[in-house]
């Protein structure tokens, strides 16, 4: 059963960082919904997974900032008076986290700490929701993960989220600020980046497959993963935000039944009625940092918050694949989204 | 049966990072008498353990280069030609991590990865060993603290040490740089920083007995600690840095069996001949981020490199007493160790 406190969001003044990114304007869409006051800072830079159309339905009801989440000084102003704050600006690249290590650390370390500093001096009552990622987990000891895993991540992305998300339990534990964590998996749906295959995979072949080019898959395709589709994930941060059960907690955010690779890509397939994929030998490089199969235990959130993914992946993959078919021209091409 | 594989450090190019600090001196003390070519560095800011008499008996012994770690240009050109790097230099006060949280991110974190980069980028063959901390474990989960332990940090400082350690396992799994960690337990003994008790409880304790003045302890002392002798934390260190089953791992470096604070002070007083302590009660502030008895499982590193600790911690507390005793002037009073 999705979120359906509306009375909890109806007048509360909410930021949402990230704001034009894929997870921040499906949030945005729900909020507005619920008669939020929705204030969405994003920073608009073109590697990101910021695009004008995402809100391009919302636009009029919903206020707008371009400010860069490493703006200390901008950010302060901006988190004056705000009751909820969803966190999910973030650099999300693990390649370009290893290309470019101090950017990184920048935007999901030393951004945090100032969004925190920011609440902490003039909003110390504000709740946070910080978007993590089960990333942080790396290769499994285990399977599913769940929250009392291991953190051993396996690129420069994954230890600063781990910092990141940390920041945020420590102001909780330490100042009083009221701020928890998702660890999302594989999120998935309409209005992902799928410009160029640096962020997900799954929307990178959902672009494959929609253009009926051939998706090469590493290895045998057996590798299971778990994908949660973006309203599930949006009902989490919203149970989450309202629910001061979550208060110092992260919290797995899982997908539905895991699944090998290669049977998304045939689910993928049927779905869309076009689309090939062949299997090819895993190059050195990457099966030296392949983390095998991976999913995630989400007991802990549906105790605490009620959470379970609601959307099945047929039905997830019918509502994207038919958003990207209508809008393709907002997400195809390196200059899609740009402003 | 302390390090004695003698040739193994005999004409090695050593880097020290905070080479004039508390445990780095001591390290540079012992490389000398094993033949190392030792290089020392250190920002010698006024805060950290930076002390010119720590290394007063070696000074023509060793190279030292006054470089902050944050450098980075100069940092890469010292890397170049290293066979080993200790990798000691930190902001190591709680305290000071909540209140200026960035400066702490960037020696932390920042500074980490400008080492490990100009180590990728210009001696790929390196050993480092990083000195972290089992602080990044906070209030234990279980006792003894073993290297599963999950992680929850308690403070800005502790989640900095814990991507500084990350960044070091991570280069030496996906760079093959050879790198690995020494979680430190509380080391005591000659040299520390005891101009003020911003840094160590043990250190603190031993200047105010040694003054006579009287020792406040929260609560009713019976915490249990873990202590090691810095002969053995640099036994450690030693046998990390010339031994490739080290690489990639973390190691707890222990102490000898845990003991109560309030015994810890009786066998100081003991020792000293002099000091006294009270019980008082936990101010709210501080109960509120006490993290109760820690000690560590030192099993991990005796296993795979033979490590214990080998001094007791009567004898500890009688050499280290006797040092300050011997050399009060360049450690008591806040001008102790400036240039």
């Amino acid at each position: 059963m999705p979120y359906r406190k509306a009375d909890y969001y109806r007048g509360k003044r909410v930021m949402v960082t990230g704001g034009l990114g894929f997870i921040g304007s499906n949030l945005a869409r729900v909020l507005v919904d619920l008669g939020a006051d929705v204030l969405l800072v994003d920073s608009l830079v073109a590697e990101t997974g910021a695009n004008r159309f995402n809100i391009a339905e919302i636009e009029e009801r919903v206020a707008t900032r371009t400010v860069d989440v490493r703006d200390a000084l901008a950010l302060e102003r901006l988190v004056d008076g705000r009751d909820v704050i969803f966190n999910l600006a973030g650099q999300v690249s693990h390649l370009d986290s290893m290309t470019d290590p101090f950017t990184d650390l920048d935007i999901n370390c030393r951004a945090q700490l100032s969004l925190l500093e920011a609440c902490r001096r003039t909003n110390p009552g504000v709740k946070v929701v910080f978007a993590s990622t089960r990333q942080i987990y790396g290769r499994p000891d285990y399977l599913p993960v769940d929250e009392k895993h291991l953190l051993h991540p396996t690129d420069v992305n994954g230890i600063n989220k781990m910092a990141g998300e940390w920041y945020h339990i420590l102001y909780n534990n330490v100042y009083g600020l009221r701020a928890c964590s998702l660890r999302l998996t594989n999120t998935y749906g309409p209005r992902m980046l799928v410009k160029n295959n640096r962020q997900t995979a799954i929307g990178w072949f959902m672009r494959q497959i929609l253009d009926d080019e051939e998706v090469q898959l590493f290895g045998d395709g057996s590798q299971l993963r778990d994908f949660t589709y973006v309203d599930d994930a949006c009902d989490a941060f919203l149970r989450a935000g309202s629910n001061d059960v979550s208060n110092g907690q992260v919290f797995n955010v899982g997908g539905s039944e895991p699944i090998s690779l290669r049977d998304l890509l045939d689910l993928m397939i049927e779905v869309a009625g076009c689309g090939r994929y062949r299997l090819i030998p895993f190059p050195e490089e990457k099966k030296a940092i392949d983390i095998g199969s991976v999913y995630a235990d989400y007991a802990k959130i549906e105790r605490a918050l009620g959470w379970r993914p609601e959307t099945d992946l047929k039905e997830g993959l019918e509502r994207s694949l038919e958003f990207y078919r209508a809008n393709r021209e907002h997400y195809w091409g390196e200059l899609a989204g740009a402003r």
